[in-house]
């Protein structure tokens, strides 16, 4: 028998979600959106899919979540203060949570409140809410933190990541600025303070390595173009906003032990992860070409549902679960 | 109150494990190894730490278990038929057992039998029994499966591992036959198969990837030294036997989905591991100057010890237990 899901939220991420469930068999019941050109659409439709589902988005969560799905995939904001409603009615409904709101990737430390009742919501309905994606979720949090087993000791973390955002989708673009001035980006991209989740990609090492933060600084500032980039969705002049330049500084005992630096913009030069970890012994690894993120967060959170499915009830983070992999399970 | 533990074999590996166990505050309350030159030396000397442990070495393993520890750390054969009654004797004092035991890594596979009596006897005795190492245990087999975290879809996984044998412990050199002639390689070395581990690691893999193994085909021949090398342990001379060049292949419906390469020998330039991925997407990584195994297994069976300690009683993968990661805290 399928795993029943609801799409909470039908964006751009969650019209991939859907793809990939889709594709491993996952049956949807239900989808929530509250952008009314998408109100009464079949939500095969709504993704790009070849068939419709049977399904049409509505506003109305309540209505879909009514269906009692095993599975709610979420993916509406990054702000886990705006999310938390929608998730308590998900897990009401008696359905295991998996959401891209980067901020529930680790909200113990900067919301440890609304981690506490999502936790608690999560016990008394007796399903489990995990919030997942690339980045946050495995690019700067779970993959250096495993990289870190063979060592005996580790005193510092360092994470790169670059990501050409002109192979990304259009609104990833319009979140970094690019296109923007530079007065424009400061007074809303470089306002807002740019990505969300690398505190708690921070954080959440953090606490793998058994480490206490003494604070997470963040800075966040424009990459200009030094030329003018053409891409699918964007074309940025020179002397305008690329995109972003980001790091989190993690520092333990007054020295920066975890650096995630990150940076994502039209145009960007040879992307890649990097992973480079100091201890005994050193590691430093390379991943070619980069994990993309549009790509790899519907593989990353499809693939943690068999392991969310199994796990305690209550609020979960990826290193809480068994060791991730592929399951193209996920569905059965 | 300090993890108590038992160290069942004081080769070159056990040493190593008792450097990192001390360095992590678990306490030795006894030591095993049938090597008559040991009997009776302290285990902190054995070790060659500088302080005594206060605990004598002994080829009694039934004295030594009764102390009744809460851990065995294990390493003593590769051969998984011939540890069974160590791993018994040890689960029935009471103890959770990591062992370094290559073929205790995934033992499903290849010795069905064993690893269910273990199994049954980890059940009987409410305790976890682990085989792990860096490889196998990790760098063909765990990482690999970690880096799969992003696929939608998985088709084939290929690793390579070059390491410099000439960096490694003398025993390690001695197994892949550094110095001996190509006759005297193809009449020991050759004929005992070589390394042991890698089905172990591609049937582990394919577990984890949900696949069914049609076979697991393996072949091991001598690389043969151009020049004359010498490193601290071994001189090879040109045309001599400088190591093994080992490779599974994992295969499934008829096609070669698993490949594990292996390359140990004295000299090897450009030690590395490298994992590529062929699915949606592609991951291609690489560990720049790889992962040590000398230095490495003793983190990675350290590292272990609070996920066993954890676990549910039986006879455990590295890929059922959580996410693993550097854990200082083993000895808490």
């Amino acid at each position: 028998m399928s795993l029943t899901a609801v799409q909470y939220g039908v964006g751009p991420i969650g019209r991939r979600l859907v793809e990939t469930a889709v594709a491993r068999g996952i049956a949807f019941v239900g989808a929530v959106d509250v952008d009314p050109s998408l109100a009464g659409t079949d939500l095969g439709e709504a993704a790009g899919l070849a068939e419709p589902l049977g399904v049409s988005v509505t506003a109305d969560a309540d209505a879909a979540l009514a269906a009692g799905p095993d599975l709610v995939l979420h993916a509406t904001s990054s702000s886990v203060e705006a999310v938390e409603p929608q998730l308590v009615a998900a897990m009401a409904a008696g359905a295991d949570v998996v959401s891209t709101s980067e901020e529930l990737s680790y909200p113990w430390r900067a919301h440890p409140a609304v981690a506490e009742r999502l936790d608690a919501a999560g016990r008394e309905h007796g399903v489990t809410c995990l919030g997942t994606g690339i980045n946050p979720g495995f690019a700067m949090d779970v993959l250096p933190a495993v990289l870190t087993t063979p060592c005996r000791s580790v005193e510092a973390v360092r994470v790169e990541r670059v990501q050409d955002a002109g192979t990304r989708r259009a609104p990833l673009q319009a979140k970094v600025g690019a296109g923007l001035s530079v007065d424009e980006w400061t007074a809303t991209v470089g306002a807002d303070g740019g990505h969300v989740g690398l505190p708690e990609s921070a954080a959440m090492l953090a606490a793998a390595l058994g480490w206490t933060l003494d604070a997470v600084e963040e800075t966040v500032e424009p990459v200009v173009a030094d030329e003018r980039v053409t891409r699918d969705h964007v074309t940025v002049d020179a002397g305008a906003v690329a995109g972003i330049h980001q790091v989190a500084t993690g520092v333990v005992d007054g020295e920066a032990a975890i650096e995630l630096d990150l940076s994502l913009y039209v145009g960007a030069p040879a992307p890649h992860d990097a992973v480079a970890i100091r201890g005994v012994p050193d590691v430093d690894v390379v991943v070619d070409g980069g994990f993309h993120g549009d790509v790899t967060t519907p593989g990353v959170v499809l693939n943690a549902v068999p392991r969310v499915r199994a796990a305690a009830p209550g609020l979960a983070t990826m290193l809480d679960l068994a060791t991730p992999h592929v399951d193209a399970g996920a569905g059965r």
